[in-house]
């Protein structure tokens, strides 16, 4: 049966067909947001079936698995790679509306040249010809990443990571920049199991230790061609206190307050970020997932592996006033603000508003459709938000966040739904048809507005 | 004037028309959750004139014709049918968007072949016809069922009702079944005035002794071919302590803490679920009214009479760990969830998504648009909440809901709405013109999704 | 370049357009809620140049700005308004999705005759244009108004103002009555640094007196042809608790509990609104806004600089209580209920239907999209809920809010919404094309509603 990735799948109006083909679709990709291993395209690993390509690690697809009533065996258990892309393939056609339906036809179209609708029918016929096509070693990670579009993208890092990985794809000479993201999150969530191991590694013993010990590390990083910081944050924590004491508390192994915990985050995301500000970094805070909630499946699988959700925090208050601590003495970066809730979208579209300034177009941005909300509804309605509140010239734009080789074609995907809600917007009389402004915008949004924000050297 | 009730009612495009007309229109009915009367089915009550029909205890009705500035002698009060009636027509024309707009007429079109718009100008005239029409007592409760296409209903019933009405119906020989749900909402709200007098005539007198009489009572609610449960929760109770030590203090006339009584809570729906889980049951959890607002209304008229409204409630965590509570055991029975608060829409949905797992498609469910959510934008949201965020096909699909004998075609509305959308993705190259997988998508949401999921002897 | 400001811009349907040219366009403006100026307006002060009469004060124009990385000398800095209207110029091109690239171009197109797209290049031009249409003094805030259609319009108003200027415009003979509005914020809000001075400025030193003191106030603006209040408020403080004791202790420079100022506000409020129940006033609710969170600059510009963004409060079960206690005792006035929260829609029009009720139409009312709602998606979002849970007919309208004396098109742009929304409704077969009724309809929401509602002598 005939599938759906049309030349013009998701355009509808023809101002949206010539966006799309004439500027949008033309534009690097840069990916500065993605869990991609940098061990894996270092060793330009290579897939061998389109099972593992497809389903290895990939927590969304297993979630829908799981949601068709098909046994955890044929997901992440025992089973051989052709059944658990069989357990997919049967799955699939049942799930109309979400965009798995969407990114794993982009895939077979973009990776495999096969533009049909994937089911239980036609599943292993697929399964052969990809296996087919992937025989001559041309699916290994650098391969594809290439064949993608991609200029630059950046990687998701621990402080304490040495970056070997990211030297030697440098020192390669390979053409694609692969930067790494600094993310210290297991130095700031003091009230995790993680912290008290983590701190030991790094052998400090004091607060203030620590803190120059992650100055260290941001200005490794920065070698290393790091541009973005990423904070993931189960709530925003603003709070007032004595930060030293409350790591020396946690130190000798006694628990805290809530008070002492936030005041501790609060104090180390603070000392981030003013060192993020004065290199001209890009601060991420990711904010709003409930994780592990299913303690049999973490207990037998571990972390990220579909038993996450959307948690109900309190971001306006607490968020505003971390931002205006930081505002108070010009200390503040540019800042990327995420959140997995999208109640959240009207409200931090408009905090934003409070902390924007030149020189920088958009220096605080409204985070692009994150995970649950990485769909075609998700993305109209940040865009919406974006539009309506900000100034939607200024956005930089997509990220895949994704930790699979093949997910590039949701820039596509991205893109064709930016091109068709402003062909929608110029086709209902919103917005002029000026040919001029909605090229600047849109190869802007697509790529442009990230070059300049992101300013990789 | 001509009326709105079309042959292709909110069906715009192609394949909607074909997938409402050829497949969801003649699909029977399980209408797995409502409020009907099993004593005036079992008597086959005879409705007389259209006021009542329409408009007894029709709260959602009632609020509109307040909301017009219309006194309460005309909606509740001494006011005959006629009048009342009246009233309502005078109303109606000017609730433009609201689905009584849509219910009203699709009930005069299909029980009346009326299809006019209803207004003051032709209330009175509208009402003889239909008086006509009722004379020969052919709107009885079980022709007003049968007429409906209703396979099954299951009513909401309390513990301690013996069922009696439900047998007498069973043992009538009729066609269609009438099951019970068990809502202990009596036993369990121990913080409400209820809650004495209901543990008093249930005659125990301990903690123990309570759990060991549900149990006894879902065996009796079982032997009426009982497959539902029902909670409906102000707010979701999580916590862990002494069950047993709040349920004696409570008994002993003393205000319990906000702790006492979640943990009391608690532990009496665990227990609930346990057993509905031995029994393959389906659990479903109502949460988010808050309920009788206007005092002098509510002594006036008593609960269920139009003064209540959306509550604003923590849902995420303390639900997470009530069903990881049960899962931890292999204990979690079939569970629908609904929100009344529609900002809950995405974080139920991906909540559930961590507690999916075979063999059961679709085990936990994101319940259809509930109450305020039962109109067409209500509607959509949770469709495209569930299509985004899980598999769509799988869901089992639409409930009245409803204390009216002639609120079946709110499931005709459903279906309608639910083609519209599948056909605008079909029509939008969203998804493959594929008629076997949409027809199975269609009557499995329709009818056979829910006659899987419930599976009624 | 072309402009948008096309005949039917925004019109899609053949209803929307025959609904909005035929019905909407040609209704008086009745502004019952806004920020301009009485002073401005009895001196008839006369605007210069279009950068001042666009830019002065509109901090809505001076985020946007800020967003696209102009620095503050170019916003509200010293640079002259011709430099300032060029920058704004600039950005507006990016503005894509904003209503600010609507109002704009609106402006130009109403007050000047001007269709073009506005952008840096043709910004010089236009300010010469515009400034050669100004020359003759003919844009004067009288003018201004008179050229809008206005028929009536209502200021925001301090109790201790004594309303000279109110006076003055009305001893002028002038024909729009413009009315004041009693806004009691400094006096509710116990907890801010505007408190006490402002107490001491009424001269009173008891609770008593403050509430006689501010009776008197209602009455001395009733005895001006006041008809509505307004309370804006960060959250809804509803408690029970003795306000003299709090009032005292406040007065004594003592810091107080939250109950404390909880119990404070609640009974002031409560107080305030049995006085305007009596004299059929009508009481606005703002709430939901997190103000000044940039300290540096709210310390360099002041309030209303733009600097304020969307909180999260709990609206449901205080605001239910609030209106229970006026409703227990026939006392609750009319009242418009706003939040700045889009996620409040639902809760608020939901809890308003459980305190409707004759003889008034739509005596409680979800106002029109607020702020940061005041564009496309808020008000089709304000107009959905009000119509999927209200009755959409009763509603009063539109209002500016506004603090420019060229805001007026807004009243357009809300206008040609509505008639899009219920074109498109009418068009899709979900409301019959039955002219007298929608007339009724969109005549009443977009003036006779709020006529009658409001009642103005």
């Amino acid at each position: 049966m005939k599938g759906i990735i049309e030349k013009d799948f998701l355009l509808k109006t023809k101002t949206a067909k010539r966006l799309y083909h004439e500027v949008a679709a033309t534009q690097p990709i840069i990916d500065y947001h993605c869990h991609l291993s940098p061990e894996l395209i270092a060793k330009d690993y290579v897939f061998q079936n389109i099972g593992e390509l497809m389903l290895a690690g990939d927590h969304y697809k297993w979630r829908a698995i799981r949601s068709f009533g098909i046994e955890e065996e044929l997901i992440t258990g025992n089973a051989d790679w052709r059944e658990k892309f069989r357990a997919f393939a049967t799955m699939l056609p049942f799930a109309i509306g979400n965009p798995l339906y969407h990114w794993t036809h982009l895939e077979l179209a973009r990776y495999f040249d096969i533009n049909e609708s994937l089911c239980a029918a036609n599943a292993d016929e697929i399964y052969d010809r990809c296996a087919a096509r992937m025989a001559d070693g041309s699916f290994s990670t650098k391969k594809l990443i290439e064949r993608s579009g991609v200029e630059a993208l950046c990687t998701t890092d621990d402080p304490q990571d040495d970056l070997h990985w990211h030297r030697e794809i440098k020192e390669s000479g390979w053409q694609v920049k692969v930067l790494p993201t600094f993310r210290p999150d297991k130095a700031v969530n003091i009230h995790k199991d993680t912290f008290l191991p983590y701190i030991k590694a790094t052998g400090v013993t004091t607060y203030a230790a620590l803190k120059t010990w992650l100055t260290a590390r941001i200005d490794h990083f920065a070698a290393h061609g790091c541009r973005l910081s990423d904070h993931g944050l189960d709530f925003i924590p603003y709070a007032e206190g004595d930060a030293a004491a409350a790591f020396d508390k946690a130190l000798g192994g006694e628990a805290l307050t809530a008070a002492e915990r936030d005041a501790y985050m609060t104090d180390l995301i603070l000392h981030c970020a003013r060192e993020y500000a004065k290199r001209d970094w890009c601060m991420q805070i990711h904010v709003g997932a409930l994780r592990n909630s299913n303690t049999r499946q973490y207990r037998a699988l571990g972390p990220d592996t579909g038993y996450d959700s959307i948690a109900e925090t309190t971001v306006a208050e607490p968020l505003a006033k971390m931002l205006d601590a930081l505002e108070r003495t010009n200390e503040l970066p540019k800042t990327i603000l995420y959140s997995l809730n999208p109640k959240d979208n009207y409200t931090l579209a408009t905090l934003m508003g409070g902390f924007q300034g030149g020189p920088t177009r958009g220096k605080i941005q409204l985070g692009s459709g994150w995970w649950f909300n990485d769909q075609k509804d998700g993305m109209q309605a940040q865009l919406k938000a974006l539009g309506n509140l900000g100034v939607l010239g200024t956005f930089v734009g997509m990220l895949t966040d994704s930790r699979s080789f093949v997910s590039y074609p949701r820039h596509e995907y991205f893109r064709r739904i930016l091109c068709s809600l402003i062909g929608e917007w110029v086709e209902n009389g919103e917005y002029p048809d000026d040919s001029e402004a909605l090229t600047a915008i849109v190869k802007g949004i697509s790529y442009e507005n990230a070059k300049r924000y992101f300013n990789f050297s």
